[in-house]
This record gives C-alpha cells, structure tokens and sequence, in this order.
C-alpha cells in the first residue's frame, strides 16, 4: 500500500527542483500514501507556515475521492454544494484544486498522492508531475 | 520570531488613535507573531463582545497563508470554493477581507500580522496601516 | 458589562510589572468581560507562542462557571470527570487552575476574569491578583 | 523563524540512521518551527499509517507549551486533567511523552521541535537527540 520513503524523496527532491527551474515561489510538497496517511513532506524556506495544510488538503482529496485535483476543481465549480458536502464527510480536509496529483502504479490502481502549493494552482501540478515521472510513476493532474 | 510585544502595543495604541482621528466606530485590534499565535490585542469600550474572533481572523489568514486581505478577497471573489475549502483546512479561522495586514521586515519577511475590525473594511486596513506605519514597520493589506 | 479597556490595561501592565519583580518566567495576561469575551491580552517576549490559549482558557472557565481557578483545580482533583464534562460543554476551553482570577465589582458581580501564565500556577495567581489590585479591582483567585 | 530546511533534512536523516543503527522498528520524525508549523517529516516504510499524528502531536506540544515531552509527561503523571485540559485549548493536538524534543539556538531560544514515533519514548528520543546533534543543535528531551 503506498509507495516507499525513498520514492517519496526523489517525489519531493524533484518536484523542488522543478520549481527552482521555473522560478516559482517556494513549494512545500506532501507524498500521501494509499489510504491517504502522511509519508513524507518538506517546505522550502520562505513558504508561510501554514503550507503544510494546504498541500495535504490537495493530495487528501486526491486519494479519498479517487480524483485528481483538475476533475475535483471543475467538480467544484459545476457543483459547489456537493465539493462542500464532501468536506463535511472528511472533515474539511479537502482542497479541490489542481497541485493534488494522483499517483498510479502500471495497472492503473492508486498508490497515493502528491499535492503541492505555493506558486498558481497550474504551476504546482507542473513541479508535482516533474518530481512524479522523475521517480518512474505516472501522475494525474 | 516575530515582533516585540513593545513594537505590538505601539502597532495597537496608533491603530485606536487613528480610528478616533477618523472618527470609526470601536475598533478592535490583533497582533500575531511569524507563527499566527496571539502577541497583543485590545478591544475599544463600546466593540461587540466577538470582535476578538474576527480580528484573528483576519491577521491569521494572512500569516498562515502569506497573503494579506485584499488579495484574500480577490481569490474568494474569483474561487469562493476555494477560500471555503482553506477554511476547513485551517479549522474555520480565516476572515479573508481588508484589515489584514501583513507585517514584512526589511528584507520582505514576514513577521506577522495585525488584524483591525469595527468600521468598513478598508477603513479597519488604514488605521492598522497607521499603527505598522507608528511602529516603523511596513504592512501589505 | 465587563471592566473598561483602560482598566483591562492597568491590569496588564501591573501583572507584567509583578512579575518581573517577582522574578517569574516571561507572562502572559488575558482580561476577559462579563460574557467571557476577550478585552485586552499581552504575551511578553520569550513566552512560549500557545501561551494565548492557556491563559484564555484558565480566565473562560472563571467566568463560564463563576468560579475561581482554586476552586475549579479542588473540584478537578476531586471529581475529574465533571471537569471533564465541563469541557465537554465549553468546547474544551477550561484549565482549571490557579491564575484564572474572577473579578467582582463592590457588590460582589462578577465583571469579568483575569488569565495569568507562564511561570508555576501560584506565581500566576500572585501577579494577577498584583494588577487587579493595581486597578482598584477585588480579585477571587 | 525556526530551522531552515536543510537542517531540518539532516535531523531526520540522522535520526532514522540512528533507528536503524539501534536496531528500532521503523520511525517516523517531523521537525516543526518555532511557530508548531511543519517544516519536514518522514516515516519509514513498515511505520503505521497514522504515525505522522503522533509524531506531530510529541513536537507540538513542546512548542506550544515550550516544555519538552519528558517535564509534559512528569506534569500529565502529576496533574492529569491539567494536560487533559491543554489537549483541549490545542485541539487534541498534544502527545505528553518523550520523543518530543525542543530546539533551542544558542541564547536558548526556542527554535522549533522534533517529534520521533515508533519505538519506545525513549528510544524515540534518543533517535530524536542524535539527529538533532548531527544538525549541530541542542536538544532538550
């Protein structure tokens, strides 16, 4: 269930990178696991503190709905009751923005998730997909 | 981290003076630290008893999203899904509207926030503006 | 309803004051109205940044229930789960310890409560019932 | 305000080297700053999914209290409602055993917290203390 420590690192280590590369605002980035439990997170220096927040309410959605952030934001915007309603059920834990990225193994089932923030919603899913396909996996934006 | 509890009442005492120079009604005004935790506050005689609530309001959102309240307002304008799902992540603390101010030293970093409630929106952000700007410090609303 | 600002400043200030007579850890000071609201609040520096919430929550009871700290650390010790009941109605906001100080007007209202903490919970209670004195108030410790 | 990331890696680095070093089941460590806000974690791979929350919950009370896990656990042992009551102003948030450990800089100033979960208190402490030495900072267990 979930993937290793190690893959979440290069996950993370990348997904900075590509932000440093595209000259974003710092990034904090969260690797949720299978049943959607915490298995790593870093925040750069200079992100506000209340990051780490953010970035899981991004990949908690992810995995808890099945639906990457892309399909929850547009789910949201057709449908803001049902995306309130779901926050009701989880607590209010859910971000439903692009920057949470599903992460699949190579039969398609979920393994986790990524979620980023700091920069545009856009430009987040971008790092998180870097850092993704950086550690061999496919993500869904 | 953060601001001294001296540079903190100076913020307050010239926010309430500028509130009585403008003639708004009873302000009230919060001071939070790099972390989002209270520093000082006062309440003018004559506030409703909440008022606490939402000056905290206003100057956490700020620091624990880095962004102060006009821009808050801005995002719940365009996404108010958004803004109410950031909500949720950070236990329904988040008035996102003028009169939170971020607080940045010299170098632009952050260290805190005040949060000015009691009269319109915009007039809550001048008297804080009056209060940072007293203490020799630059505030973003 | 509750004790003037200037008041809930003179308390402040002479707590702060007793306590740096006296030597204690850096304190930190809430004055709360008849309704249990906030009025004024000073944490100074080198406080650790929670201490908003203990000092809160050692005046709220004090108020909520028209008892002092004393007396709601005696009924703790003896009946813990009625305390703990307690905070079940209060949504968790009670300690119940010495340094919630009530305050009483001269024919014995309650018009408010005083918080103190940061050093051991007598300590508090002295320096509280320091600036309440200061103010020309009778405090219940 | 707090650690920077880079020293936040090397703490959880050397911890978990240290764990394996110890031969301990598998840890999980985050690093707050000096605000309780999350600035790194990590849990191994065989740690309980819920493993951040505890981790989390050892680091943010010595924060928010500015009292480590060992003086937390001996006032939890001594006064059980007290800490009962603090997990209440702190939203459940606070686990009052070692293996919460504050960092000071070198004027003692509290500069954020480590909290290690997985193995006994203090097992998880002395994981913690390594790492924490290894980022050439002091501890307080």
């Amino acid at each position: 269930m979930g993937i290793s420590l190690r893959k979440a690192r290069t996950i993370i280590r990348k997904s900075l990178e590509k932000g440093r590369e595209m000259e974003l605002k710092p990034l904090s980035v969260v690797v949720l696991d299978a049943g959607g439990h915490v298995q790593a997170f870093e925040r750069e220096d200079g992100a506000a503190p209340g990051r780490f927040s953010i970035a899981h309410g991004k990949a908690y959605g992810a995995v808890m709905l099945g639906m990457a952030g892309t399909a929850q934001m547009k789910r949201a915007e057709d449908q803001a009751y049902f995306m309130a309603a779901v926050n009701g059920v989880y607590g209010g834990q859910v971000i439903p923005v692009p920057g949470g990225v599903l992460l699949r193994d190579k039969k398609g089932a979920v393994i986790g998730a990524v979620g980023v923030t700091g920069d545009t919603s856009d430009n987040d899913a971008a790092a998180a997909l870097a850092g993704i396909e950086a550690a061999g996996l496919t993500g869904e934006i």
